[in-house]
């Protein structure tokens, strides 16, 4: 864990990502909210629906980070096992959790709260509750380890109901330079600036938008004066070559 | 590994991805085309563009898989240290591929070929040369570790190129049933069905399509007649409980 950073991994759990039949889009919602509020992704595994994965990358995960994302898994049916495996992996009973038991017994008509459902509430012992607005269902929590959702819009609205579990570092700020060059005209100037700056994170990313071909450099840090050091030193040597500035 | 299943790891490689900046779309395009030839991915990782987290994470899976699939950090850009890094996993010399070097020479015109240009030729010693139809500028192949770009309609375009090199199993099949339904009425059912069928992977995916809720429910076997006897199981509990169904 790098000294003062916050940081988290994220666990997709689901064989659907590793068939390539469903296309992930979880990794990329909870990286973007996480960064916004200073925590760090130091990675990111997809795993299958297999208890012994589920159990031993957590075990891993949650040792060597502040906090671990999981997504997937928390559903009624027989392959979503992703309760039971938290419990394992914390040597914790599973059990019927009292609270999401009152929650879905309200949420549901009159009979309607059935077997398949009633799995929704067994969890890991005094887990505690991350309330889901969607679709009533809540997602848990055991000590650093967040247990959310497979389906990204319902994922999406327990975010807001997270935000106060978590303790944040710095917010990790970034600055955009879009450029119509190509990555190897400008290899060897960016390469010069990311040694003088090596505390800032300095990327490149080509892009082919409306029939032309670009370059994005994105400049992260927790630092903002720091940002525009270094975003003046890049423009530096654009002005110099007389390169077209698309977006600053 | 699983006995007499060819099996593969995906390391994405990108702080893109991480920061959440970019979405990334290689891992459903590499599952569903390895797949589609009988190799199961066994696991994804994303990672930073860090040299020994890069080492780490190829020497761990390049020995646990058949294959192993990286994407991204090719191109010419000092954040692109994909190729020091395979070679430095392997223990192999990072030196020019005269090969590669003879591609690109004529591929861009006299004078373009210049210091950025010519980082994408260095590779570990011997690594064997995977076109790129599109840009020019190949991946490569040590061992069982092949190393393609991060840009997607690239990494698409130099598939055709990788078939040969890949002995895959049996072709993974796959059929589903879509279902006017939600999951927890057939929690239950299901999950005795899956009981029953052991090697057989069945997963339940709820899905909200033109205002209506439903559930695929997808059946995945290398068998094609296991695939057909446990379809005909789910149908029987899905007449039994008039389900109107979607698609089959």
């Amino acid at each position: 864990m790098t000294k003062n950073k916050i940081q988290a991994a994220i666990i997709i759990i689901g064989n659907e990502i590793l068939s390539g039949r469903t296309q992930d889009t979880n990794t990329s919602t909870l990286a973007t909210w996480l960064n916004s509020i200073g925590v760090k992704i130091s990675e990111v595994r997809v795993i299958p629906d297999d208890e012994k994965t589920i159990v031993d990358t957590l075990n891993l995960l949650r040792k060597s980070n502040n906090y671990v994302f999981t997504t997937g898994g928390i559903g009624p049916t027989h392959d979503d096992i992703t309760a039971q495996s938290v419990s394992k992996a914390f040597g914790l009973k599973y059990e019927i959790q009292n609270e999401a038991f009152k929650i879905l017994e309200s949420y549901y008509k009159p009979g309607e709260f059935n077997e398949g459902r009633q799995k929704m509430v067994w969890m890991p012992k005094n887990a505690e509750l991350i309330l889901n607005p969607t679709s009533g269902a809540p997602g848990f929590r055991v000590e650093n380890v967040f247990c959310l959702p497979g389906v990204p819009s319902i994922l999406k609205s327990m975010l807001g109901g997270l935000k106060n579990k978590i303790v944040g570092g710095e917010p990790i700020l970034s600055d955009t330079i879009s450029l119509r060059t190509v990555e190897s005209e400008i290899a060897k100037s960016l390469s010069k600036i990311q040694e003088k700056n090596s505390d800032i994170e300095i990327g490149s990313y080509p892009f082919f938008h409306a029939g032309k071909l670009g370059v994005s450099i994105v400049i992260r840090s927790e630092n903002q004066s720091k940002i525009e050091n270094c975003k003046s030193q890049i423009l530096k040597f654009v002005n110099e070559k007389k390169i077209e500035i698309v977006e600053r």
